[in-house]
């Protein structure tokens, strides 16, 4: 068990990201759980490669691993020429922009870093830095705040099956979605399932990992044994994260999480989706203007078929959007927003 | 490419199964496609192993392996004892009908031999080949007219999704669901598309092998990117087998069928089942009595969540029920049953 004593009642014991004098201290995701294994990198062409080989993943974590990110960027520009770095710095904060498509989050936390850059005299790094570490514990406040919400909702339900990692490896801490699960896990959900989450298995590499380590039973489902589990009656709700919500409520997250809805309402299982309003695209009217990354065919196809001769082909969506009619409540840390729809959903762009 | 001119012109090139002087021989379907292996059994034993250990698997081939089965345990039983083998091959039965407990197919397969044996006199095994021999071609035959059926349903479709593998490899050859989609192939349904089917890939690895080694382009999708799939429009069918058929047309497939039904209602989009009649249990009412059969955690589960002391397991059921509700049609060999129920179903048991 990892341990730190401060989350213990929470039972949030893991961090995927912590800073650390020389640069950002990553818990490497892809080798979870056969191996836990921290690297640190101390330049923003290390984060951005640690955010796009998917060493850090997690839309909110990816957010402030690029904010972190542009703390070493600052710390080199400005040793490098005092005077032109706020010029120079464009060219990293345009690197990690880079790193991941579909993550508003990323472009909220670049925003945020490039305010504060305008306001800067003399050496960056501290205030950078601060502004970095404000944005890691408005996350993790965020999320307790979201489990606490998510979890008064979830009073009376006894099962819950969460898709994709959510958890404190992909946020600040605590989690999002599986942060409602661990506060639901306390008042009495007991029945907790997580799905495999095809491709690259976030379920059953990091969930139930990250699960495990705070002590917290759960069972493992493949992604496609998840409608005949709402068959069986075995759970009530289905809760998972959001990497872009638009305007109107429909929800870009990892590739199945349509699938789960469509099913859910099939069943009569209600639909949760839980983001921090950093998680909102306001200039985005619906999910259709959502641009869906596509990642390599390599991810589904056996070695075998990736000859060039090969008359086989793999489409691999990492995401898909869930149109806001399928889903029953939008937890934020604002509030929650039942049936949303575009009016609903001002409720949260007002409370700001 | 694997060659037998006489089925080139079906775009049929695949064996699983085939009888040889030494016994039955085998593909070995596990290590596909990265090997292609062979290996021969020439013990009822042998062929038991085979079938539990999924060396052989779908239903249709898992019954012709077992009929085979018979004519080794046949050969080795009046060998030991011309004059007790009747009896003393109760045993061998046995043991082939407890190597998978879902597949009709398997028991339909003994009995049919069982008949065979009360009526032999002498030495069985030449009968008894004969028997299993036809049973072998039957399926065949019974393959290649579903697929004519099944096809002609499909004209004006551009698009057809098909999960698990039920091609040459899952039968005696051509395939029931894969069949369907070879012969709608050849009519201009060019878009076909597999689904990988968590946890054992028998799409990744079988369902994409088998079409690329008759030269037919396929695109792989995560089962949990089907439903994403219909709502782009891209299919208007999807085609799937059957392990067991209950009276009423409520059927057990492959894990994950059933949420591909419910995600085809919701899009509109077309569900077919394709099954011999064998696969038909008139003695079960409906899917409710079916029972499902669940294989080890270590499926789903990395090894270090096998751990005695790990809080986190996994539900791994290998097949699910989908209601006749969500069901368009099902082909058989004896002609194509719409909005199946029972009073529909009773058509195929009349055309016996």
């Amino acid at each position: 068990m990892l341990s730190s004593s401060s989350s213990m009642s929470f039972q949030d014991t893991v961090r995927a990201l912590e800073w650390c004098e020389q640069g950002l201290r990553v818990l490497d995701q892809r080798r979870l759980p056969s191996a836990v294994e921290y690297q640190t990198f101390g330049s923003v062409r290390g984060v951005a490669e640690a955010i796009s080989s998917m060493r850090v993943r997690g839309a909110p974590a990816i957010g402030i691993a690029a904010a972190y990110g542009v703390v070493l960027a600052a710390r080199q520009r400005y040793r490098e020429n005092p005077d032109t770095w706020k010029e120079t710095i464009e060219a990293d904060l345009a690197e990690l922009a880079g790193s991941r498509p579909t993550a508003v989050n990323l472009f909220w936390a670049l925003d945020r870093m490039r305010s504060e850059i305008r306001a800067i005299d003399g050496n960056p790094e501290p205030r950078l830095l601060q502004t970095a570490r404000i944005i890691h514990d408005e996350d993790i406040a965020a999320n307790r705040k979201m489990g606490e919400l998510g979890a008064s909702v979830l009073v009376g339900a006894n099962g819950v099956l969460t898709h994709c990692n959510t958890g404190s490896l992909a946020t600040g801490g605590y989690g999002t979605a599986l942060g409602v699960v661990r506060s639901a896990y306390r008042q009495g959900v007991t029945r907790i399932f997580a799905t495999e989450t095809r491709p690259w298995l976030q379920g059953a590499r990091l969930t139930v990992w990250e699960l495990e380590q705070d002590g917290i039973p759960a069972t493992l489902v493949a992604d496609s044994a998840a409608a005949y589990l709402m068959k069986t009656g075995a759970i009530q709700w289905i809760a998972v994260g959001a990497d872009r919500i638009a305007a109107n409520g429909d929800t870009a997250n990892k590739i199945g999480t349509y699938a789960l809805a469509v099913a859910a309402r099939h069943h009569g299982v209600k639909f949760m989706v839980v983001a921090p309003t950093s998680t909102i695209d306001w200039r985005t009217e619906t999910g259709a203007s959502i641009k869906i990354e596509e990642r390599e065919q390599r991810e589904l196809l056996n070695d075998y078929f990736l000859r060039p001769d090969s008359v086989i082909t793999a489409w691999n969506p990492v995401f898909d959007v869930t149109p806001a009619e399928l889903i029953d409540c939008i937890v934020t840390e604002r509030g929650v927003v039942w049936n949303p729809d575009r009016q609903a959903m001002m409720a949260l762009a007002d409370a700001r």
